[in-house]
């Protein structure tokens, strides 16, 4: 499994640090770097049309969500005492997106989530199985816990 | 990744030999048993309803099927040379609960296969990528060719 760059996607379930400590251990046995991805998903109502028919939502404040993400995934590479690795929090229209987004224009082989979970691989695989292993650009490992 | 029992479910496509590849590398890496197999799936035509309904099919020669599976997986088998590995030819209502039944019964904590064809991950989860992933026993790496 001569792998190079790991691209760990937590969420934030109580999976999280269990599916990340394989992540790392398989890192480690590769000698690949470790990256962290946790996704937010930016609903852009004004994309679904008719928005104006909707009550006026308060606003959500994009800029304290990003913060509280990054650092509960801060908290998650300290755990793993892996504080030093590239952890990213994105915005993406979907989870499945972000992420594979990031495993491209970062050259990551091996994209590590859980079976389950809010960034499980249901999720990243979407609604069309098929499609989405289409964009796949590497190889997707599944933890089961 | 101390996999101990790792199962490449192989389709019959062109990729189905890098993949075998791959897992067998993985295996070998681990130091785990690798077993084969392949799913042949029985519709059966009988449980849809209305069958009185259906022009007479011609007898599907069932054993000649399985042969022919047998005999292709075991040329998998030979060209990556592990003959001597357990190889499973069976017959299911779907690849998935074929391939999930397997590593179940064998204590399988690591289900190898491809991103695509026709046992790949989009099969194995089959169109409620949640219901399948909570039925899948183990870990699941899709490999992408």
């Amino acid at each position: 499994m001569a792998y190079q760059h790991i691209l760990f996607a937590a969420d934030f379930s109580d999976e999280a640090l269990r599916i990340g400590e394989r992540a790392k251990e398989i890192a480690s046995q590769c000698g690949a770097r470790l990256s962290f991805i946790h996704v937010i998903e930016d609903m852009n109502i004004s994309l679904c049309g008719g928005y104006e028919l909707l009550p006026v939502l308060p606003d959500v404040p994009d800029e304290t969500l990003l913060q509280a993400a990054q650092q509960a995934l801060g908290k998650i590479a300290n755990r793993l005492e892996m504080e030093n690795a590239t952890q990213w929090v994105v915005s993406a229209p979907s989870t499945r997106e972000g992420i594979l987004e990031a495993a491209r224009n970062h050259s990551v082989d091996l994209i590590v989530v859980g079976s389950h979970g809010r960034h499980g691989l249901a999720l990243l695989l979407g609604s069309t199985a098929n499609a989405v292993l289409h964009g796949a650009p590497c190889d997707v490992l599944a933890i089961r816990i």
